[in-house]
């Protein structure tokens, strides 16, 4: 069963916004058992919408569109799938009403544009969208489906969890895929790759491997597409367990879990806590993990102390010590961990302090100089990191070094 | 002047990664006043590379691929370039040397993976990659470019920056490409649509208009293509003049500016200072503001205070108000407002304290409850908002909402 997603929007070609529209719904259908054969991205143009749909349709059992669904006249995706499927707008009295309800709610008044949201191509059915003034609507044609989602991601992400992964699989038989990924740190992608040639040859055919560099890891993922899920998962356990008797030392992780998944598991496994201060990372440590549920258990403080005298009156770091040494230094670094971990008081701390630019270097001390202090119950440290030129790149380098530091010392 | 954007990659598709590299490329090439009409992600399938660039090349002028290029078997973007072209790969001796210079700064031996990377098709003009192993490549037929770049963000943006816009830019005569953008704030999509009805109905032809909502803002975008910037640029200013007449209230930006961004530059323009207490939004208030450059000289303190201890510990907030009027409360936000400047001795504070979910709520404080407190010299108070019911979403909106309510209190 194959897939097209087709995001619309001029938005999404002039870079005004990021498209996350197509990863989730990437995810979601691969979940199913349902392959993205291709994404594209389009403009609000009658005439893209019309010849991509076509497209998309020759090649796919299921398209998914989103965006264009909007109550103004630069939205034009309903009218042009009207016309496509050959139908008719017709009004909709439950949309129209559930919609004059929501606005109520919001103490806004139900205007002709939110009116013309009810109207809804008479060929389509209906699906529900409890959080907006846009349904979404699912087409059939030979066989083959077409929905059409409001682009508000929130929106979306309802609508596809209620409405439209619930259909498809009533509505197709589905065989399923698998994607298992390991996470490698510490070996070079080419190093890595010479190292375990030989089990990449010997893989059985319905497994395919990619290698997926990311500052300070390699991820291998074996992927397989429309199959019996059961016995592949257990193909791909025995390929694993290979894999770790060839790399033992480098293999930090499995699945989508990232370093700060694993810190967070490990966490909550032992009851232990931690505290973060970050200077030169600026919240990026604490944010990885308080986007994760379930943080709150073990996360205790987490201190941005950017200024002199934050570092000094809130975590206790020595002001004579950041006179004569720098803020950024392994004194002040290893002071600030061990100062969180007491106000935090928590059994391990993280700090970072560091030049992430694009002022602010030195020759001694360029931009993305980075020390890194971890306290564990035993002992506190720092580690000196260069993490390159660029400012966003600088925060997430340090605050993937930090998160991974911390977990090597668990 | 048209391009394609193809991003290359199974790890798109299954929805593994999110695609950046487009909207880097989209905002570029519009910069330059290069028109994006479409965007497509395919994955590592020799007939999908081929399919997809016969059909780039038919609707543009400039095709702009990323991913594919790495040193492993699954990447096969460079072998199907040379063989689309009908060329044939030949060792590069500079990116050879290159390589093996950068391998051995990092302490690894050049192997034969790496040696494969110094093999380009012959008919290309080869682009320097300073910071990967993967070169740039650019081809020409029928006085259309072709353009291959590593999927990796950093050099892709370094490879666009440094060698293909300034390549484009004197290969092509290109016109200017407009986008302005005004901020509102306040109005719902559907009544700002009605009351601005005439005004967009009077919009010289030129001039597109497109809505774009988002949590408690609507983006009004102005965008002209391939057009004299000048004096475009001056019709919009004209036009924003009029908007402004018609709903001065609800005008919270410009451009591309984000609310933090304003609140940014104002903090700045006055030498004031901020210090932020998160609970909830568990440091992306802090994580928005330490993103931009130039925050370190108004941002004195952040602090995540997850757990009571560190609210009273660090922040002074009362214990017994927290045990009366529970964590989330009004009091509390006050609190720890007033603490966060305090300690952190800035002008202005902004705090957080709610129930980001999915555990945690109650019939009377439920999931998405949030309190937020706003210090100024003059005043602290809190407001209360329920943020929805989404961990993801309680957070984005709260924080929006609080860098709001800071902003309206400057």
């Amino acid at each position: 069963m194959k897939s097209t997603i087709l995001t619309i929007g001029d938005e999404i070609l002039i870079g005004q916004i990021l498209d996350t529209n197509s990863r989730y719904i990437s995810q979601a259908l691969n979940r199913l058992g349902i392959v993205v054969c291709e994404r594209t991205s389009i403009g609000d143009s009658r005439e893209q919408i019309l010849h991509s749909l076509d497209r998309a349709l020759a090649e796919s059992d299921v398209v998914i569109i989103t965006g264009g669904l909007g109550p103004t006249k630069d939205d034009i995706t309903k009218h042009t799938l009207c016309q496509y499927f050959g139908s008719e707008l017709v009004y909709n009295h439950e949309v129209g009403e559930f919609v004059r309800t929501l606005l109520a709610r919001r103490g806004i008044a139900f205007n002709e544009l939110n009116r013309s949201q009810a109207m809804v191509p008479k060929c389509c059915t209906v699906l529900h969208n409890a959080h907006g003034t846009a349904p979404g609507m699912w087409f059939e044609r030979d066989n083959k489906v077409v929905v059409s989602l409001p682009g508000v991601p929130f929106e979306m992400e309802h609508l596809m969890e209620d409405s439209v992964l619930p259909k498809l699989k009533e509505r197709f038989t589905l065989k399923a895929i698998v994607h298992r990924t390991m996470i490698t740190s510490g070996i070079a992608e080419s190093i890595l790759a010479e190292t375990i040639a030989d089990w990449e040859q010997s893989l059985p055919d319905v497994l395919h491997l990619a290698y997926l560099p990311a500052p300070n890891i390699v991820r291998l993922r074996l992927s397989a597409y429309e199959v019996d899920g059961q016995s592949v998962s257990e193909m791909i356990d025995e390929e694993f367990k290979k894999l770790y008797s060839i790399i033992p030392q480098a293999i930090v992780g499995f699945e989508g879990a990232t370093v700060e998944q694993l810190v967070h598991n490990a966490l909550i496994d032992r009851g232990a806590t931690l505290s973060i201060a970050e200077s030169c990372t600026g919240g990026a440590i604490a944010a990885k993990f308080t986007a994760m549920a379930g943080a709150s258990v073990y996360l205790q403080a987490g201190v941005v102390s950017y200024s002199n005298s934050a570092k000094s009156d809130i975590l206790g770091v020595n002001s004579d010590d950041i006179a004569r040494y720098g803020a950024v230094s392994e004194s002040v670094a290893i002071q600030m961990a061990e100062g969180v971990k007491r106000v935090g008081k928590s059994d391990y701390a993280i700090s970072t302090t560091g030049i992430a630019g694009p002022t602010g270097g030195s020759v001694e001390k360029p931009v993305g100089t980075v020390w890194i202090g971890i306290a564990t119950p035993e002992r506190t440290f720092a580690v000196l990191k260069n993490c390159g030129t660029d400012r966003g790149q600088i925060v997430a380098r340090a605050t993937a070094y930090a998160i991974k530091l911390l977990y090597d010392n668990l």
